[in-house]
């Protein structure tokens, strides 16, 4: 098949990461996120939900007597820690935790069905039930998780036992599901073996995954409805989740109302969107399908200038986890889930591979460091599922509609999608971080540390180092065996209103072209050469689109990429009695024990007094205020501290 | 029993309305309500969601064949419209209704059983199951309302056929229930009979309904806690609803999670607590029970000083069509409903009647001019249930969290509680304008017409002319067949900031005393005689107390007892958009084709521009305002014309 002309993401094992900022996260998840989540699969995290999916796993492979329990997706936790493990393991090898993964991955084998079947669920539920509730029971969706596990691990150690268990596995699925006659001509209800069965191709190089991927995106929305030919007459009108009779499914919800080509927005469940989208543009990147590549920039384009919250949020409504329509992004009720962001993340660094615009890497930047970010708690313990803009404790208590968000991260959840998510992305940083073609490498995110890749038929290290959020200058030193001619593309990111590039410490960005966010350096290159990029970290007032009702009369504070909030800590009860100037003075100030430390932003606003009033609800409108002093702090932050109010969207008077 | 001192509404039967304003609704009721909704009951709507409800009945009282269908709670609905023909037969003879009316109660008595029981579910669906899920089946609640529509009946007609039969159901209830060995000592799932076993005892004078009232309200909430007894032991943890096992109920939203006495915030079901406050007060009066009287007095005022939208609406959630807590008064996602308001009007008429002070009357009008009139269409056939303040049409259709909230009034509701008690209430408003004692006549409502009462040993008439919501001068005439000394209290409403009294002509603001919000006028009066009461009708920027989160930097606009909004019809699309100064010039327009002809508001806002927006969602912000006229409408209007947005609540800039 012909590929579309894209970039190659420089790989995870040639960038050793080495940052101020980055590196500490990377060992947290190194040292203390993936232990950690290995006590949870193993039910062994006091007063939290229990997972039971390593326990699932031990009776389907005969180790142990029990009945499967948890959601009938349960597996796709293990596979999800796995693949943290490969790419942990990639960039530092840890023989104790090696010996930990190789151990379950001796366990999955184990509960593999001689047919090369694998799901805990139907193997330990319902034997006989395999495939006849696509629509909900996600056999697929852990089939592909289990498919990224087995190609990470086996990137990054060489062991190919979880890879062949994983690779019978999609054999197997390849026999079941297609347009030939006996075939079941389906698809599974949350997307994800899509993407994997590229990865697995990649890795194998075995082309028939490649085309059971592209099968599964184009049959999708095809009519007759799949998923309403299952619901009528394989399942009967049964739901899995309730055991009695459903309404037809909700085909919205699932991204199968129509074929993917002729999807025109984002719709549907927010995390299976972007899955989907991801393992689009996966597939038009390998198959050349230019219409679908078409399909993806549109519904790109659709998310982010339409239905993605300024932290990179995207899914506006807890109801189906879900889009909801063009502008509306209400703060108090939004979902954003980490997973959502985090498969946005994956969306934008796909398309930025065959569309190479900064603007793909804005969105991801603006995702990593805003909403995933805050998604963890700064002990690698604790995880958000839902990260709202507007954060009422007491509403989210007693106010069923507000329920879902939580003013608190969680140890973990009965449905643990979210925390593995995180550890995967975090875990395998270093691959978002560049790209190359032939003669250019191309920076995507300002993260410090080394990375090796060959340029215009050569060897290259580039050796990266900022103390990026904070401060926004930028070095990049380029150690070469030979000198050689290429173009170092540095991004100047979306939010950068004023920036200077130097060489060798002469200002040189004439020598530079700006096109599309990325600032082209094209010369010829040596040892010792190094190009400080220096961008101004000015603190913004950001509007929305008046369009967004919710965000009316409200601005946010931004400096670089990092989305600021207030917190009740910090500025009192009762936010929204809070408003700010225009044009405010800020003053930004550095805060060594707020976290590991952090750039603060300081000014002053009013709050309306409300120690004028008494038990009266309403009464003519009269201006009571006074001169406050506002503290904003890094949105990713937010809620390290004590339980308290967050607001991101602040009045302006 | 020891009565506490309580004044007397001057009973419907006496008051005969006649109003520019009212005349019209009455008469709407009257001549195209209550035939649109028998025609509703009779499943003749075309288009609409089909009742029920007579049939039901028919097949109960064998005369028809066939299944009960409907909710649980559908016999209700005939209640509240028998109760609704009695009101309006009561003030206005209609030999034609009263048979139609004969012909249903004749089916009613058909229909019940030897020992006196009557629900039509019971009997038809599920008969030997009698009272054996009280927390979710509404039996009692059923009887409650038909035992209002009996005493309306009698009271209207002198027929005592449905009251009879409402008496043998109340004695077969009597005979059930209670803390005498072998009876159930339980209570319903949704407050009503409470208040309807006092209006019975009133009716007939036996005091064994009181007492059965009194049990309702006193065992309510008391250890062991009937629901959960009944949820374990009796219906074996299943749900009417679902018929599967269901969790423990939820003690809060039956408001039985403790004993009345000690409740000390409105929380649960608003509909139901609101009947249950209503009962509670009628307990107290008519068994002189301090304390339960000092516990609808908190009640009352956690209502009113808490959690009342501005409109009168009750409820800030559709989950459990509930209060939430102190403060939580969301625009766009309340619920609001209009049986919540009409229950918060039933409530305050008696609150006033054993505590004359305005505030009562202040929130029984507020409620009346805003929600309850809104709630209904000026046709008279298309209701809300949901009455919000911040409507966005495509995010009702599109976000699920709003789809509660609907952009037009809807001909019917499978859950039809809200038209005919929208019905009922507005076919007595009579008898909310007027209460006395023994020296004192109270004008509660400005409602023109003529009022027939007793006062100081003698008869006495009042005739009031207004042109009021619209004016704000009320003359109110005295007929005195004597010369009498007694006190003319008229009501000073909360939201009149000036105002000048004329007796005969000639102002005498200074014979007053103005206490409670009633100006006291105490003098000999004769035939003749004539009150001027001229209230400054200013409008005025109302604001929220500032702990109202959803109404921060916002203003509401009112004009006497309307509260008025923006509509899309007037002022564009994307009201959000829109901001009022603080001290904006007001004009007043009257436009006489805005429905029956309306006083307008009118003055110059500030219009956020949204044209040199292209497709960014965010970006720097810069105030780019252009001046526009704003045209406000009173609330209870809108959603008479098109579909469109609609905005209390105002953003100040």
């Amino acid at each position: 098949m012909n590929k579309l002309k894209a970039l190659q993401p420089v790989p995870l094992k040639n960038v050793r990461v080495s940052d101020a900022f980055w590196s500490d996260y990377i060992e947290l998840i190194r040292n203390t996120v993936i232990p950690y989540q290995w006590e949870a699969l193993n039910d062994r995290i006091p007063d939290a939900e229990p997972s039971h999916a390593v326990k699932n796993f031990r009776i389907a492979a005969g180790l142990e007597e029990g009945e499967f329990k948890g959601f009938v997706f349960q597996d796709s936790d293990i596979a999800k820690w796995l693949e943290a493990v490969g790419y942990t393991l990639e960039v530092h090898p840890d023989p104790q935790l090696e010996a930990l993964a190789d151990g379950i991955i001796e366990v999955i084998e184990k509960a593999q069905q001689p047919d090369g079947y694998l799901d805990t669920y139907f193997i330990l539920k319902e034997p006989g039930k395999r495939w006849t509730n696509l629509g909900e029971c996600h056999e697929l969706y852990c089939a592909g998780h289990m498919m990224e596990a087995a190609v990470a691990y086996y990137k990054a150690t060489g062991k190919k036992k979880l890879l062949d268990v994983m690779c019978r596995f999609a054999d197997y699925i390849d026999s079941v599901f297609g347009t030939e006659p006996g075939k079941i001509q389906g698809y599974d209800g949350h997307q994800e073996v899509e993407l994997a069965l590229v990865k697995l191709y990649h890795a194998t190089g075995n082309e028939r995954y490649l085309k059971l991927g592209r099968y599964f995106i184009q049959e999708r929305g095809r009519e007759p409805n799949f998923f309403i030919t299952e619901w009528k007459e394989t399942r009967k009108e049964l739901s899995h989740w309730t055991k009695a009779k459903c309404p037809e499914p909700d085909l919205k919800y699932f991204l199968a109302h129509k074929p993917v080509y002729e999807q025109e927005v984002a719709i549907g469940h927010a995390v299976r969107a972007v899955y989907m989208y991801s393992g689009m543009a996966d597939i038009a990147r390998e198959t050349g399908d230019e219409e679908l590549f078409k399909a993806c920039k549109r519904l790109w384009n659709n998310i982010v200038t339409r239905q993605m919250y300024i932290t990179g949020g995207i899914g506006s409504t807890h109801h189906g986890e879900a889009f909801s329509f063009d502008y509306d992004l209400p703060n108090d009720t939004v979902y954003a889930e980490s997973c959502a962001s985090i498969g946005l993340i994956f969306f934008a660094h796909r398309m930025l591979q065959m569309d190479p615009d900064g603007t793909y890497a804005d969105i991801m930047e603006r995702t990593l460091y805003n909403t995933v970010l805050g998604s963890m708690s700064r002990d690698g313990k604790h995880f958000f599922y839902v990260n709202p803009l507007d954060v009422w404790p007491e509403a989210s208590e007693k106010n069923p509609g507000r329920q879902h968000v939580k003013p608190v991260r969680q140890k973990w959840f009965g449905c643990a999608c979210c925390p593995p998510n995180i550890a995967r992305l975090l875990a395998s940083l270093g691959q978002y971080v560049y790209s190359s073609d032939e003669d250019t490498v191309y920076t995507h995110l300002y993260i410090g540390g080394t990375a090796d890749m060959e340029i215009s038929g050569g060897k290259l290290r580039l050796i990266q180092e900022n103390n990026y959020p904070w401060e926004g200058n930028v070095k990049i030193k380029i150690e070469t065996p030979v000198e050689k001619s290429f173009k170092l593309a540095l991004r100047i990111p979306g939010w950068c209103r004023k920036w200077t590039v130097f060489i060798n410490g002469t200002e040189t960005a004439q020598e530079g072209r700006l096109v599309n966010g990325y600032l082209t350096l094209d010369r010829c290159w040596k040892t010792g050469d190094e190009v400080e990029l220096c961008m101004e970290l000015s603190i913004e007032l950001l509007q929305a689109n008046p369009k967004v009702r919710a965000d009316a009369g409200r601005v946010a504070i931004q400096r670089g990429p990092l989305v600021y909030c207030l917190e009740e800590e910090d500025n009192g009860s009762n936010l929204s009695a809070l408003s700010i100037a225009s044009n405010p003075d800020f003053k930004c100030a550095y805060d060594k024990d707020l976290m590991d430390g952090a750039v603060t932003i300081h000014t002053t606003g009013i709050r309306t007094v409300d120690d004028c009033w008494g038990d009266e609800l309403y009464r003519p409108a009269l201006k009571q205020e006074e001169s406050v002093e506002l503290k904003a702090v890094p949105y990713f932050m937010w809620g390290n501290r004590t339980q308290g109010e967050m607001l991101v969207w602040i009045r302006q008077h």
